[in-house]
């Protein structure tokens, strides 16, 4: 649907470049490939903003040579969509588009000195786990890419050329899960309610109004792409070799002494944006922490961070939607004998395109923040 | 607010009550106390499109004395709501009052030989139990009420003046729970959506619409008021003395053999009516059933229900919102060796209301369905 | 997007069966001629449970011999879908398929004695206009239908073998309007809001839940293809030729005498069913009613019918939703010397499926509000 | 309800800082009188992020000396409520409490000259038409207040120490029809669409989600207190003495050579952010122009404005929410011999928050978009 069109001149542009403290005062431009989507149109929203890059470039093959502002109203600025072949010139380039297509994209510009941050899912994988979801890798070598969770991998990014963006869903568990290393994670069950938003901007029967709207479903029980990846994220946190083979016994952690047994069920919730992951976890160490010591816990984990906010109730999804903030309430299930850890996201800003904007200012060497608050 | 009323003669009484056979065809009088909250007002509706049940009363302290249609403008019926002192002449009544206010209303209308179905907390529990969570009962002769999951305890019903109609929250998981009795069930964690109306129509800030639209919230994390009565019942489930205290190791049954473990998390979800509840169940035999026999054991338990239906495939809330079905999906994840279970009603039918048109069916020898199909 | 399917024998089916007086009070047999829609599915559940009519066929190209249940689960029937080629021995059919696609199926059903209910555009409009919006008729002989806005036309519908189900948007606007003939009509403005089940199931980019949801746009407003059903509606509600040309002055009606001037600007809501009209009338004659005497001119208009309900305040949506009323509210500007009309359906029931079935109804017999209260 | 609290420091506090190129960068110190409401809130996100005004204090009786933060989560400040007598020290103050209450609040500010934008309805109407809609004024010497509809009254409000912030409603209507004054006015329908932030936080039967999701429903259609403050508008840009009294013949203007006719007809949609207007006015003078003509006279009427885009087709509402744009698309029906204007804004922006952030820049002396974009 093309949107209505703004007729005056778009003096906006020259308005919002007077926010930036300077035009000079830009180290960086930046390439979006693949613009059209709601992650590469929230990257340029952000990059617009940006105190210290500026958006260079913004490619979408179907709508190469067309006004940007006329597909995505929002996005104030006079430039036109670009093929991705015309990516030149710029420092740093996030990629939308589909796995499978974006290894190349991604070859090719690291070939030609360009920082790439990969917000598909080519590079969040060993070889072969990709190959057992996806398929043969196109390019293996340049396999495995930094895992871009920014709060858990900092200094592997500040150096990387090639970053990884997590999924939305293994971006909220993982940071639910990584203090809990110290303790043991025995049994992990993830249930996960997300916006539409996550499954993309093309028309499906399953994202019409009418089939969202005053419904609510699971779906991809028995295999979401997401699974290996915050099975291997899981591994990662537990220093454990991988996510294991089926359990030799209910409940147990798999045979071989591997990764926690995990379940992770997602579901469709009617509402635009947001993720919200209820993580129920049989710890590896008895008997279970006071509901003062793991909150402790959490806090001394993430002091010192700007976008994890350690809560002491459960947190709403509206107070994170439209940031990059991630607010995690971890709560001690006494009676029970579990921990329970509810973490929430904006899917397309922490879970996408803010945390590839915060893997950015890393890999500059900018304060981290910039353009996210 | 008072809503728009319709100028006319409710002409369409009348053609309401042509739908039944014939006026006289009805064998019994139902009233409403507590007729103006969701519960009620739906109980209405349902009554006046029932074949064989008359709508003869339905009363509102606050309202006595007003067009029932005036304030409930879908109801279009001449009847007036009336004080709950009034509900003379009927053969039934639905309490919809708060608990705490209506085992009085219970004891007295039993005493003029008027069948109840109560919607209300007030006999779901023990004595013990209800005191623990709700302070002393008023009427504790009475205790334990029927507990009217109709489909575990039809018989009883079918015998009773006092039937406790059961909570939402509880129908959905002990509706899921209960062919998993076969199997065992060490532990049990319910992760559940549900919409605002189980909040009830009293304005509250959790409620307005701008809290709940494009938000999510987990709430009652720690002691949610359905906690005891979904222990209650997997505790009538399993055979076990009931929920236990504090498990002694992780993850494992409470000491003295008692019932699972049991987690419950509810979630506020933005839509108006349903509960959609995610179990997860660790089982007490091993190995795990394969998926087909865990289906065939769902079947066969519910073979010949009306209301029960299992499915295949995670079922969606829209399938069942405005019917009194329950739909079941039984997951076999034999990679975690656990059961989940996916469970989806209308919080306020089977939920409630539609249930309770059940159990009076069930009470007064009518068929089961009637009225609700 | 397959649905999840039911594991169990449809008991539900002879359940539903038995709500019936019995299968021989049955006195007709209906088919639904594209069934995969909204409006043949809810045509499909509206037939399940009357009274009086069986459903018989119902067919879809894409889906012939496959389970009803298991792409409309809330259907509760065994039957396949067939393909229309199929429907034979119906006494009357309902056609939900695309205007052109239509006229000549229902020429076919015709010469083969089947009464038709068209809900699509084909019989709507006569031969000049339809060319002039839709291109050439192929069966310019059955123009034209009796146009079933049922309050309006019955004892034409009483007679027809061919009904050209209104519009959503024109059943509204008309029932609206019709009453304001006694003191004329000179100058119309409609307003409408619309939920989302009116643009179809066909997904769409505009019909992306994150289109939706938190977003409202006008559309059409140039040239809605419900103008000219609107205009030739008020062209007979004001016995005039029909709409004329442009006007010669500001405000006028068109010169010539011709029917009122109209402007139609059709507005899409988040909400899935529901049309409201806030219709702007210049009056024909002066001075302006007073509020008592026009709400006077309306209920006497519309006394003793079953599904047109005269308010004293706004109706609300919710009070329509799901049934076949529609509610209306006029309003005395004095303050500005007009007529303001509010008029709200839901546009599946009365706007379609529901008027459907009660066109069917005058055409068999039968009392008018069967299978609709 | 009470938020999540955020266990940790509120590092972001500083970071925050660290976005404006410098503390002593910071011209003014402003207050926010009423800081528990919508527009409040609103307005401290917008001040926190604002590159040269600080926000220095935020009061609200009932919350005094509770963290901020606490209760507003998205607030990222280390700030305590105030009292509204502690706000001592600001050169600018937002008066977000109700009317009525807000004028003595107003005077003692000002007598402490501090400069005051009110966002309530205390300052916006003459003596004589505030005491007809809302009483007696407690400080009418005060009256009229600069109405702060910056494009129209830019230079006005450079001058001004108490500035009324235009209604929402009648901000996006007088935009719309500010430029129609060339071809006047003779009669304006405006039938608005509105979220539900609107009617503020309060809990209400109205704003409980069951009542408005789902739903759509026409208020305040006699009498809404935003009629007369677009009436006296539309007085102002047309030059005329004021809103007239009742025409003396249907749709002509009002005796007296009065300002045009008016109906104003406000919905309630199930959104929680926006104003959508469409606006059908009949113009004084003829023919009517082309619409490439009309256009030109839009986009000439705002050539230069930062946040008014005339658009080609008929803009989205999501297009503006969360930013303090408006969009207008005018549209020439020359069938019916009218002009039709949308317009639509975000209710808490350019309709309360934004424009007063708006309206406190051009007071200040600061580029009028700083913090807005």
């Amino acid at each position: 649907m093309l949107s209505a069109t703004c007729m005056q001149a778009p003096t906006t542009i020259t308005t919002t470049g007077e926010t930036k403290a300077a035009a000079d005062a830009c180290v960086a431009s930046a390439g979006i490939v693949g613009g059209s989507g709601y992650t590469g149109a929230l990257l340029a929203e952000l990059l617009l903003k940006h105190p210290s890059v500026k958006l260079g470039a913004i490619s979408s093959e179907t709508l190469a040579g067309e006004q940007v502002q006329r597909h995505l109203p929002r996005l104030r600025t006079g430039l036109l969509f670009c093929s991705q072949t015309d990516l030149t010139g710029v420092d740093v380039a996030f990629l939308c588009t589909p796995h499978g297509d974006t290894a190349p994209i991604a070859r090719k510009l690291l070939d030609d000195g360009v920082k790439v941050v990969d917000l598909s899912a080519d590079f969040r994988l060993d070889a072969a786990t990709y190959a057992e979801w996806y398929g043969e890798h196109p390019h293996p070598e340049l396999l495995p890419g930094v895992y871009g969770l920014t709060e858990l991998h900092r200094e592997e990014v500040a150096q990387a050329d090639l970053v990884a963006n997590p999924g939305c869903y293994p971006t909220a568990a993982l940071l639910a899960l990584a203090p809990l290393k110290q303790i043991g994670l025995v049994d992990v069950i993830i249930d996960a309610k997300s916006g539409v938003s996550g499954a993309g901007k093309t028309p499906k029967p399953a994202t019409h109004f009418c089939s969202v709207d005053s419904d609510l479903v699971a779906y991809g029980v028995a295999s979401h792409r997401h699974f290996p990846e915050i099975a291997a994220g899981l591994a990662a946190v537990t220093d454990t070799p991988g996510y294991g083979s089926m359990p030799s016994a209910p409940g147990t952690a798999p045979a071989g002494g591997g990764a926690p047994s995990l379940t992770f069920i997602p579901h469709l919730v009617p509402l635009q944006r947001g993720i919200s992951e209820t993580i129920y976890v049989k710890p590896g160490t008895w008997p279970l922490p006071s509901q003062g010591d793991l909150l402790a816990l959490y806090e001394e984990f993430y002091a010192g961070e700007t976008f994890v906010e350690v809560c002491d109730a459960p947190p709403q999804l509206k107070d994170v939607v439209g940031t990059n903030y991630c607010r995690i309430f971890p709560y001690a299930d006494a009676r029970a004998g579990r921990i329970v850890v509810i973490s929430v996201i904006d899917n397309l800003m922490k879970g996408a395109s803010g945390q590839a904007v915060q893997n950015m200012n890393v890999m500059l060497g900018l304060p981290e923040h910039e353009g996210l608050v």
